[in-house]
């Protein structure tokens, strides 16, 4: 993230993140400038300039500072059950944590959309999000081996039911953003817990169906 | 689409919207200009503005123009069974139609998902693509329907099924495109097939599973 050094380049470098993330709420990844990012910090657009020297090189460290804060979001606690394990982590991508974050998880979510909609002109965009979406997946893949080797689950491809999962979670949260549809998120969430119980569990006899 | 009224206003109408296409393919939303699309036209700039007052009312109209392309790529023979007829439509929507339209699927994609990435911000696109959305998920909804009421599909809530699949593949396309896997885009296909085969389709008896 720059050339950081000492607490108070920490701390600056922080603030530009802070103002890059409002400018780019307020205007859109279109109307992003270097001057609507100055806009929102309290120092001059020399500061950012010294930190930063492109506005390339200031979005790929925004990037990975917005990936850090979802990442700390979707921290899976080991001792639940495999499959509440997935439920609470489809809650989380679908709905925010539980405990309210530094940032608003729809604004999160809208940022990560516009970034991840540069990737297929940006290496390094692409370089940091497929580092994040195997980050994810190998978090999901984790779980169902856990829950077949338990036999909870059914002996199932655990890349497919991992690939299932992060597609259908993915897609949910961007019609919510761009359709602004809710009932998309909620829908997803029950269908993604009916798979759980109807499918991915392994049935005890067939009393259960 | 404008103000149509004869063969050769359509004719400079269809002439824009490509025009705007090989501006957006090359250059992605945030560069879009009126300029870059001129360049990509035949005729005067003035031509543009005199069909579109403003580069939005040009961005709303080639929106529709995509989705009408979209929408002639997915049309369903009502002669399949339904679970054929869904596992042709995830192909279609994952992969493009059998015989290549007049847009390459990937390009297609790719302005799909630029325009979309507006619509946060844009009423206008947000209506259109929410119209898009109740579409495709009226036609899987049906497909849904039709497999239960034969027996062939479990009785499952239509709108959670056809919800899980909608967001499985705008979730795949969007990695696809974004992080060019188009190896997330074969997994989904397969996990889509399992889902259909292995939970949709209603069981003969527990030997089957």
């Amino acid at each position: 993230m720059g050339p950081a050094s000492d607490g108070e380049d920490v701390d600056t470098q922080e603030a530009i993140m802070r103002a890059t993330y409002s400018a780019l709420c307020k205007h859109g990844y279109a109307n992003l400038t270097m001057q609507a990012i100055a806009d929102e910090f309290d120092k001059t657009k020399g500061v950012i300039h010294y930190h930063y020297d492109t506005k390339e090189a200031l979005l790929v460290a925004f990037l990975e500072y917005l990936l850090d804060a979802f990442n700390r979001n979707i921290a899976v606690d080991e001792d639940e059950a495999p499959d509440e394990r997935l439920l609470t982590l489809f809650e989380t991508l679908l709905f925010g944590p539980p405990e309210r974050g530094e940032f608003d998880h729809w604004e999160l979510m809208i940022a990560l959309l516009e970034i991840r909609t540069e990737a297929p002109y940006d290496e390094e965009f692409r370089r940091q999000l497929t580092h994040n979406y195997e980050t994810v997946e190998a978090t999901l893949v984790a779980i169902v081996e856990d829950g077949v080797e338990r036999g909870l689950f059914r002996d199932v491809d655990p890349e497919l039911a991992a690939t299932l999962f992060l597609t259908c979670l993915n897609g949910a949260r961007i019609y919510q953003v761009t359709l602004r549809r809710d009932d998309v998120a909620q829908l997803t969430s029950d269908a993604l817990e009916t798979i759980v119980r109807d499918w991915l569990c392994h049935p005890e006899g067939p009393e259960d169906r």
